[in-house]
C-alpha cells in the first residue's frame, strides 16, 4: 500500500509523454461560424489517424470563440506522411479549408526533450 | 484594389508561420479546480515572456473544465533556456505543481516544416 494514490481524472487527460525523438504535429486554427458537419468530421478523423503506424495520440483544445489547437503525435515521419496521404484526410483538408477554417497553422516538429508531471494525491 | 480581402478578426489569430528552423514548447495541463491566482499569473507570464530573445510569439486555448494547450515559439534553444531559468517563471511553475496543475506534458521540439492558410474573403 502507498501513501499516495492518484485521484481518478475524468474526461481527457495529456498524451503520455515518450522517450525523443518523435514528432509532434502542432496544428491551430480559427474557425468559421456554424458547424458545416465539422464536428462529424473531426470524430471521423480522430478515429482514422489511431489506424495510422507510428500514431502516438493527439491532445485538442478550443477556446470558446477562439482558438483550437491540436497537438498528434508520431513516432516517426513515415506516420505523418501515411496521414498526409489519407484519401479521406486530404478530402476533409480540402473541405475544411473551403469550409471551416478562417486561418490556420501547421508546424510539423522533431520533439527533443519532454516531460510529465502528475499531482500526487495522499 | 484587389478583388479579395481578408476580412477583420477580432481576438486571437495563430502565431505567424516563420521559415524553419525554429522551436515550439509545447505545454498541455489538466487544471485542478478554482483559480488560486492562476489567471493573474498566467497573464504576467504571458508578459514577461515576450522580453526573452528569440521568443517568437505564442499560441494559447483551454477547452471549459477540459485540457490547455500553449505552444510558445522560440527562434533557438538559447531563448527556451532563457525563460527556463528566467526566476520569476521557475517561481511560477514551482508554485502551479502545488497549487494549478493536475497533470501536464512539456515538449520541447524543433519545427522543421511549417505552413500557414488564410481565407480569401472576396
Amino acid at each position: 500500500m502507498s501513501d499516495h494514490h492518484v485521484a481518478p481524472v475524468s474526461g481527457p487527460v495529456p498524451v503520455a509523454v515518450r522517450q525523443p525523438p518523435y514528432y509532434a504535429v502542432v496544428f491551430t486554427s480559427l474557425r468559421t461560424e456554424g458547424d458545416e458537419g465539422y464536428g462529424e468530421t473531426a470524430e471521423r478523423m480522430g478515429e482514422l489517424v489511431k489506424g495510422i503506424p507510428g500514431f502516438l495520440g493527439e491532445d485538442s483544445a478550443r477556446e470558446p470563440g477562439g482558438l483550437g489547437i491540436t497537438v498528434a503525435y508520431f513516432r516517426d515521419l513515415a506516420g505523418i506522411e501515411a496521414w498526409r496521404a489519407h484519401a479521406e484526410h486530404r478530402a476533409a483538408k480540402a473541405y475544411g479549408r473551403e469550409h471551416w477554417y478562417e486561418r490556420y497553422s501547421l508546424h510539423i516538429a522533431r520533439v527533443e526533450h519532454s516531460h510529465g508531471f502528475e499531482r500526487a494525491h495522499g
